[in-house]
């Protein structure tokens, strides 16, 4: 099976794994999972432990203002550079891979394009990118944000940790306040590896998946402001119940993404009730809403509509409401060349691939603003992500390095 | 005016005003409210100032294996114990009389009636139940329950609090692990002031309300257990979203109070979704239900109507589920003879009266299994309570204790 012996000789899997799970285990929960929320002691350690990586390969490690870290294999006049990578914070239940793979992949890319004697005529750079996940600060994808040119330093630097600091207070104390300002006019592409978080390429027994795009993402952040009162001798009619409209708001957000069908995800992730006990009536609920889409203009139209529904509410109850739009991605086509490239380069290998877009929000959807870019699925067992049991098999992970190697090679050549 | 100056000559109305000032001091939030969850730091040093008075006022003080505090004036040769007093602990956006009036009332009953002369023949009590609130440990009213024999001591002392330890721990660290052990056999009879908590007595323009019962309490706490997802990957057909669950239930809540009209009320006042996090699906979502009626039949269908919707939504979605029924408390009628004795004692003191039930759940209501018992209500501004804005006037605090001193010189005459 001459592909399968291809396969073999690009990459050495086995480091690449072995550097997957000496990551893993810094902020493990103990139940598999990993929790490093961005910029928390957990995360620096990570950061530490890859950067560390990254200088042992000798690569030039660049930390830019807002903690995003790019470790540079410089082409002697070399033209641009072409960039892959990732990101490693995780949400509080993440699993081993969901990003962790894009870097250490990148990685691997390029200790054994080194290794194999490749002169690449581009510089090759693997980055990870800060807060990818939004799980800790908002909005999501914040650090790839700011370095292509999308959101202001100044403005990132004052987001608020869910938990309190300011994001630049945490960037200090985790030593990542780097001084670098990366010029995005360098970039010549930017190709992503990273795992589907999806149950669609384990359904077509695909092992990797070739990706569009990247569906639209509308956050809403909804706060409803009623009174606290005894639950025991406020009659229903008397009260101005914050928790009874957010109930009433999650439950109309469940209808919607039935009626709208297709595409249409929506999803009530996080409450929050004031002062949340038994007997008093809730005083102020504060809740996400989370609405994705691949179709722009549906998209837009269901985020209207949670808004119209969260105001029709606060009136009927004589609530004061506040409504906070947390991001507003609208769905991302990433550039044909590229894709090509990855469908091409995985056919090589004698990798049967399955086109797809992606259900999940990437740092690739912010890159394609200012390069080329791309990006390549390997699939996720059971669809599962964000959760402990998040899992790939090793062959797969190492596949889906291949074509990644595979196509830096050619984008770098 | 006969009827004022009697009043003005029965209690210190300025004495009892200072206490409940300097209590509401202990726990003070800074907005006009008080947090003194049970067992606290708050709560000992509400507890410390409490038994001190009643120290300095010369009374008896007993301490129970459950922390429930009665200072008592005995009586010579005395024919068994009349009972006041209420609870110093308070929910976590609690006010300065919920309470606490009925326990420094029934201090300033004591020290008035002393300082008048009056020689009792049955001993005077006047006592603060732990606990009573329920907002730190369940269930609310547990020193009561334990007191009156209704609940064991042993399964009391392991009750877990919201913030994790439990009871038994808490009251050794606040030093109110008493050994003694009261004999509910010399009860003679007991009376509580509290104020009323609810916008009726205002309505009416009455000063005393005379309490007639305690509507029926019945608490659920629901559990439903899914799968944590990515909220963007994961199509809404594969959740099992117990978020989702929870928001249905309570719209379901919701709805059955509508339904059942009248009395009926029903209060999702607390959810936890785990792990609370805008994109990903919960996996565990714990909720309460605090569902009340002064008709026992009528509140025992409510309570199985909403375990019946927690199944079928759990099974429609694949969910685990658990149910617990927190608390389980039938409607009370109160003691005809005390019912009637708060109203004449009222009326002699020139004071109009109003007939009502209590809305809030009391410690009244467990002594009446053991003794004759009553309450007296006093007016709550815009019946607001368990809020930083809970008010009842100085005037009608003084008038609430008048009637009660004048209700216990006459059981203990």
């Amino acid at each position: 099976m001459t592909a399968g012996a291809d396969r073999a000789c690009l990459i050495d899997g086995d480091r690449l794994l072995r550097r997957l799970q000496a990551l893993g285990e810094v902020g493990a929960t103990g139940d598999g999972g990993v929790c490093r929320l961005a910029l928390t002691d957990a995360d620096r350690e990570g950061r530490d432990l890859v950067s560390g990586w990254m200088r042992e390969l000798g690569l030039r490690v660049c930390i830019d203002l807002i903690g995003n870290v790019v470790g540079v294999w410089d082409a002697e006049g070399g033209d641009g550079l072409v960039l892959t990578g990732s990101h490693i914070d995780t949400v509080a239940c993440g699993g081993l891979y969901d990003g962790n793979l894009g870097v250490l992949a990148g990685l691997e890319a390029i200790e054994s394009l080194r290794e194999a004697g490749f002169r690449p005529t581009r510089s090759l750079g693997v980055a990870f990118f800060t807060n990818e996940e939004g799980a800790r600060f908002s909005p999501d994808m914040l650090g790839s944000l700011v370095f292509a040119d999308q959101l202001s330093v100044e403005d990132a630097l004052v987001t608020r940790a869910i938990d309190g600091p300011l994001l630049g207070a945490e960037l200090e104390r985790a030593g990542y306040a780097g001084c670098e300002r990366f010029s995005i006019d360098t970039l010549k592409a930017f190709v992503e590896l990273h795992i589907e978080q999806g149950p669609i390429l384990e359904a077509v027994q695909s092992p990797i998946g070739v990706v569009l795009g990247v569906q639209g993402i509308h956050w809403l952040e909804v706060e409803f402001i009623g009174e606290a009162r005894h639950a025991g001798t406020t009659p229903m009619a008397m009260r101005r119940d914050a928790g009874a409209a957010a109930f009433a708001l999650a439950a109309g957000v469940a209808n919607l993404a039935k009626r709208v069908g297709g595409d249409q995800l929506a999803t009530v992730g996080r409450v929050v009730l004031e002062p949340n006990l038994v007997n008093v009536v809730a005083r102020r609920a504060t809740m996400t809403v989370d609405l994705r889409n691949t179709d722009g203009d549906l998209l837009r139209c269901a985020a209207a509509e949670v808004a119209d529904l969260a105001l029709s509410i606060a009136e009927a109850s004589g609530l004061g409401l506040e409504i906070r739009t947390l991001v507003d991605l609208d769905p991302v086509v990433f550039d044909p060349a590229v894709v090509d490239l990855v469908r091409e380069e995985a056919h090589h290998l004698g990798l049967s691939t399955y086109d797809l877009p992606s259900g999940a929000g990437h740092d690739a959807q912010i890159l394609a603003r200012v390069c080329p870019a791309g990006m390549i699925f390997v699939p996720s067992a059971g669809g599962i992500s964000h959760n402990p049991r998040e899992h790939t098999d090793a062959r797969e992970l190492v596949q889906g390095a291949e074509v990644l190697t595979s196509v830096l090679r050619r984008l770098a050549a």
